[in-house]
């Protein structure tokens, strides 16, 4: 039920409601209104509302505005949420908007555009707390104190030890302050092996590192181990779903890994032509192996309907193999290499599934017309291209993983040539001994 | 390459390396070695290795220990990964292990596991810092630090106050504990809008409520608003990846929506198959139709060679819209009740992906076979039936919604039931009309 609310008390709620709420607000609002409402509310408001908002809402809205409206917002941005929002942006709005930052933030974001989006440089934050070693525990309290309106909104689960150059030399954690006595020297409560991820490093790398060692942010340093920026637990939290659901994207065929139905109609449609044209052309080689047959078909036409049934349950007996493979990979749960491993244990469950579906489709077939030799000819061709599916759909991940290819999207499409060539071979060449008729 | 390590070698590493780092290790040895080696550390380190370890795995090496030596591991971790561990035993082994750890422990991992899993409830730690509303700052400090050796594995961005009841009435973060002047009241740096969840809730609410307001921990109360525990940053990601990784194993037909090879046979195969029956079933159902075309498959055997391309491409176009739906569903981008709209962004990529699929599949049926009409057929059914499958692909995940069912388990096999029939249907009344065979 949508409830019409006053324009000037949906502005209130903006102003008023926590930043997630609010943010709901205004994506519910029609998209021509977005940038409008942004006006109304403080640039730092607009900022908190523009973090919450999805990159491609926020970005649409943002291109409505003069530049200079928008800058005084994106200065107000957490680093790594406006790099993200200028990333949305076509790179000429982003410029422009960048003109009319503060020059010490613009310089800061135009550094970190340089990273890659996905690599622990494009996800960090360069709000950050550093100290120096030389301070007492009572220094630095002091020095939080004097600061506190700054750091603000900085995340403070850790503060970071640099030397005069900015070379990371120490984490020291909230906590410990708190728990030190006031004379305590910084340098014996920081903490020395430290955890690090190089600016290039993969997100996908980066993830690991969270999972290994459970910390609420990671620093993230340079070549010469100066400090560069941090990404915290939330930060990780945010690519890991990302991620995944760009991974259930591809796998579902669309290529890129990224659909949203508010993007553009180009955009969407080649990204999904691209795949299924490859997919048509895979079809139409698998498929020409019944034309081999004719002769066979003639003979016994009610094949022609079993052989889409032979082809679409093959598909998803092997499909199951493959999402049990590809996320065991993700988990590190098995290695490219453990071919034969998941081979053995995929071939008892096909031989029984195999049986399963074969004894179901060759039952039906033989109550239905009655003919013992038909019934067998399916049962069997079921039950061999199971077996031989769930095998190709558990191997092609991990083989293809090991060449550098992305199972994600290739999988299916492999799998599905393999399995529908392997069924009609079987299911056609079975009939043509079984029937007699000459191929 | 596996590198030979000396037993007492590896031990000392699994006492030494960080636990994940130890865990990997442990994960690397023979299943049948890990129960030995956890009786090799000390109960601390065990536990912490068991915490580091996947569930089921964790739990067959500790269902080889005796239930006095497991229970030492099993009071020393966190309550939550402790519930996890003893969830994933059978029961009367969880039992038998329960009876020897410390009674306040048992007790509260009794309590815990009557909490659904995937619930707040379930997923909550019981380690939380206390406080009482009438302290100072000072009192907290000094309080933190008398008590530090008991609480150092505690989450402690959060301090939680509660009344003498264990009502929970304000929140203190170990930020502003440090900023403030130490003869400040505790009430005067509590955060009093506290976001809480009941124990109840389920673990995809919570999940919104982190992505929401970004809190590193939140409170978990029962109906009287006592405080039962906390749920970190940390639990909840874990969640989620799980939740994710289970939504892509439902899409691709494991029903359940969980399955590692290392899990037993029939529970492997029982899952697969309760989902690849029905849709064996559904198959035949839509094939059928095939059969009632004889005549026309008769007079057109080539035909044959096309049915199983046209019900593959459907099903893949279709799935395509029936991914972007469920992520937009999981997204809050789009509402169950968004049809309309979600019907009117496919029908244009169908009508435009369409037109590419059908030209393609016609064009090479034309140059093969140089029948004009072969390739109108072919191309105008698969044209038509890629419109309807990527409209029914973007409908279906919401309707299913709607009714409380699951999109990812159900989706695809409703789709290509459809899209199927309706792929044979087309092409095999065009082409009756087209080659004048009766039917």
């Amino acid at each position: 039920m949508k409830v019409q609310i006053h324009r000037q008390q949906l502005i209130d709620k903006l102003s008023e409601l926590r930043p997630g709420d609010a943010a709901k607000l205004l994506l519910d609002a029609a998209p021509e209104l977005r940038a409008g409402l942004l006006l109304e509310v403080s640039p730092g408001r607009a900022a908190d509302l523009l973090d919450e908002l999805p990159d491609d809402i926020a970005a649409s809205a943002v291109a409505a505005l003069m530049p200079e409206q928008a800058a005084l917002m994106v200065q107000e941005m957490q680093t790594d949420e406006a790099v993200d929002l200028l990333q949305a942006l076509r790179s000429s709005d982003a410029e422009a908007i960048l003109k009319h930052v503060r020059h010490a933030d613009a310089v800061v974001a135009r550094k970190l555009l340089t990273y890659d989006e996905d690599s622990a440089g494009g996800l960090m934050q360069a709000e950050f707390i550093a100290i120096r070693a030389g301070m007492l525990a009572r220094e630095v309290v002091q020095y939080l104190r004097a600061n506190s309106e700054h750091y603000a909104d900085y995340p403070a689960s850790y503060l970071y030890v640099v030397d005069e150059v900015g070379r990371l030399d120490g984490v020291v954690s909230m906590r410990d302050l708190v728990l030190c006595e006031a004379e305590t020297p910084v340098t014996s409560i920081k903490a020395d092996d430290i955890v690090t991820a190089a600016a290039s490093l993969p997100g996908q790398d980066l993830l690991r590192l969270f999972t290994r060692f459970h910390f609420l942010a990671i620093p993230v340093v340079d070549e010469d181990s100066k400090l560069l920026g941090i990404v915290t637990q939330q930060d990780a939290m945010e690519f890991a779903e990302e991620d995944a659901d760009e991974e259930m994207l591809r796998l579902s065929g669309i290529a890129g890994g990224d659909e949203l139905r508010t993007m553009g109609f180009f955009h969407r449609t080649s990204r999904r032509l691209s795949w299924l044209s490859v997919n048509a052309v895979l079809n139409v080689l698998a498929a020409s192996i019944i034309a081999s047959y004719q002769d066979t078909l003639e003979a016994a036409i009610i094949l022609a309907m079993f052989l889409p049934i032979i082809s679409d349950m093959s598909g998803c007996s092997g499909n199951q193999a493959v999402a049990v493979s590809i996320r065991e990979l993700s988990l590190d749960r098995i290695h490219p290499k453990s071919l034969l491993w998941v081979l053995r244990r995929e071939v008892f469950v096909g031989a029984f599934n195999g049986l399963a579906l074969g004894g179901l489709i060759g039952g039906i077939a033989w109550l239905w017309k009655g003919e013992a030799s038909l019934a067998f000819v399916l049962g069997t061709a079921l039950w061999a291209n199971t077996v031989l599916a769930v095998m190709i759909g558990g191997a092609v991940p991990l083989v293809l993983k090991r060449f550098g290819w992305d199972p994600a999207l290739a999988s299916s499409p492999i799998l599905t040539t393999l399995t529908d060539s392997s069924g009609f071979f079987i299911t056609l060449s079975l009939a043509a001994q079984t029937f007699g008729a000459t191929n």
